[in-house]
């Protein structure tokens, strides 16, 4: 890994030291903002570390009159350790991308209160009683505003940034900030689109079970091929500002309400990887389903409504996008005024379709590298880490891969969301 | 028009002022290198404005001993005067853009002597006796090595800057920069992609003879469609870094050299943009042939050659392009190393021929919308333009523009350089 040290350009100075429950306090005493938000004196308010991703140290803290999230990046992945080091600046991109989806999802991001860069620190409102989505899908529990509320936060910030709604001007300087987002979308290149293709010291997955299926994966020429074309894809193509790491585990939720939290991955790139993000978590808690079942509950049900938030958050998705294309096209991309009379509307129209069809077999192949790399790479997902009966566990693990396999090398194939369900129900059935 | 105060970030100082034959001596007689390749005393030296472009005053200065070239932005666009304000950063992104190009073609750049930031001034080798390629071309001019040298600068240029070529960081990196140099890249974005196919105050053309064609493509709704699904594709495909105006007016040649020069609209994009537009080039040069036939010279051959020249320059990117894929493949996309066993060679050469394929379709795409902009847009060429009885221009035109819809909106179907060859031949002979 290369030096973390040159990297932080934009976070982390001299003065950075990871915080602690004890410094925390007057760190935080010193921000008007965030003084007015906890009452009493600082010794009262209490102080929980309860980061429990990947990367980053989050702290709540709480007075008698109100609570605020403090998450602070460290310089190493926490996962792994200090072996891997992992720029501050990551705190400056998240800043950066919570600014951007506050323009136009104010209700489904957290609210920022302060950022100290050289801190690598966002303080932000506390979600409570919200909890991650992933643990609420693990114990059963739905989610009736879900699908809407995540199919308007990927339409509503995917568009505003991409060419359809700004000046090229606006989306290329605003696209000059995250292409320094560098290490952070390395994580992503390598364990998303390289790592599970190829022997490495990080992987990991269910022993003995999986063995075959892991091995085949790393010898799949029509797979290798399918996901560096995906990677190249998520190189290269610049269409908008993504979250980056749009999982269930980045959406907090109460049965009322979604917020989409951690965007430190953000970068410009192709819309379907957002898109299959959310698709590829879905389908697997879908298949881990069958690992939490219990005598008085088969999870059947819950199934059916795994693949019925599927099908809402793509319809949702798309009838937004579309809709954001028809109203508030003011970017140079199919610039506003071509398209006025009878024909030039209808062949428009058609155009977006066809735009909506092609962003959804991107998601398809996306969504199916992001199955994959939870079951053979490195970081995997509670979903299935939780099913203790390894047998069990490789059970549900071996259809999700059947599934991802079939999703990156037939993309084309998959034309609907009607269909992909289809796929997913025929290979839980067997 | 934006005020070309505000983006003069990286070049053009409080100081900055047009050099004038006057001036430009004491200030090349300041930079020892310079000092070292002009012979004898400063007002000895012949100093020449030759500027004919579009945007920049050009000096040619020549002592006893050896002469340069020097280029400096001018505040705004040459062409059309001081009411079209331009930022004289744009000398930057050339100097960037050229030190690129010298890394890989050193052979086919001018190589650079001195970069003023404050003054918006390169200094660069002088070429002699080049001429522009366009202006050989009108004369029937053969250049046997262009087709070649040509493929080599595109194979080269843009490979090495791909993300087969390097890692995702060092793109990134470099993408950041030229994120910035949005003024000229919107003279693209309108001048190529949009203004065409409107009712805008800079379009000219032969009038009355393309009033008739100019209304329809206004009017062509399939047309427009395809030209601004090539301009999403400008503004969003990051492949690499193109030259972004590589035109027989940015080409000087001898019968046994070629240098590319002007890289002023770099940007990153698809890699069928520049392979297009040098074929839109020839493609134009080709269609104005007629014009300047004589009863002595039914320029018949030439127009052959042009042809020729039009499949040797694609042939020769495809061939150098795919050689480098083979062996310089040190990128992030398709990643090295997992395609070692003999299925996954077959699988990966199939992938890197079809991705040929695919920049092929895209070249035709571009090489259409750049035929067509130099016909109904802004900004002419002297193929045309030098052909003075008006019905005769036109009568080439027409050919040009019916070929030029061909390929954006059937580019799918012109899947070899033969056929197009083909489609261009059937035209011309009507």
């Amino acid at each position: 890994m290369s030096s973390a040290k040159v990297v932080n350009r934009f976070a982390g100075g001299e003065h950075y030291a990871p915080l602690s429950e004890i410094i925390i306090r007057p760190f935080l005493e010193a921000i008007p903002r965030i003084r007015s938000l906890l009452t009493g004196p600082p010794h009262r308010w209490t102080v929980r570390e309860v980061g429990d991703g990947n990367l980053n140290l989050v702290f709540i803290v709480k007075s008698q009159g109100g609570g605020v999230c403090v998450k602070q990046a460290l310089p190493y992945v926490r996962l792994v350790g200090e072996s891997w080091p992992l720029p501050l600046d990551r705190a400056h991109f998240e800043h950066e991308a919570l600014k951007s989806e506050t323009a136009v999802v104010p209700d489904l991001v957290p609210e920022i209160y302060h950022f100290d860069a050289g801190l690598a620190v966002i303080v932000m409102e506390l979600l409570e009683p919200h909890i991650i989505l992933r643990k609420g899908l693990i114990r059963g529990q739905r989610y009736p505003k879900l699908a809407g509320d995540i199919a308007r936060f990927a339409a509503e910030t995917l568009f505003s940034t991409s060419d359809l709604a700004v000046t090229a001007r606006t989306k290329k300087e605003h696209m000059a900030i995250f292409c320094l987002n560098t290490e952070l979308c390395r994580i992503t290149e390598d364990l998303v689109f390289t790592d599970p293709y190829r022997v490495a010291e990080l992987n990991r997955w269910t022993k003995p079970q999986l063995d075959d299926i892991a091995a085949k994966f790393r010898n799949d020429a029509e797979l290798k091929v399918a996901v560096q074309e995906l990677k190249w894809m998520f190189l290269s193509r610049a269409e908008a500002l993504l979250h980056g790491d749009l999982h269930t585990g980045s959406i907090m939720v109460t049965p009322d309400e979604t917020r989409v939290i951690d965007p430190e991955f953000a970068v410009y790139g192709p819309i379907g990887f957002d898109v299959g993000a959310f698709m590829a978590n879905l389908l697997l808690a879908y298949f881990a389903q069958a690992g939490h079942a219990t005598p008085g509950d088969d999870r059947k049900a819950f199934q059916g409504w795994i693949l019925e938030t599927l099908e809402a958050f793509w319809t949702g998705f798309e009838r937004r996008f579309l809709a954001l294309w028809r109203t508030k096209n003011r970017g140079d991309a199919f610039t506003t005024g071509l398209f006025t009379d009878a024909a030039g509307t209808q062949a428009l129209e058609a155009y977006r379709t066809a735009t909506l069809a092609r962003i959804f077999q991107d998601s398809v192949g996306f969504a199916g590298a992001k199955m994959a790399r939870r079951i053979l790479g490195l970081a995997h997902v509670e979903d299935l880490e939780s099913i203790t009966d390894p047998d069990r566990r490789a059970a549900c693990e071996l259809r999700a891969l059947d599934l991802a396999r079939t999703l990156m090398v037939n993309r084309a194939g998959i034309t609907s969301v009607h269909q992909l369900r289809t796929a997913a129900e025929a290979i839980r059935t067997g």
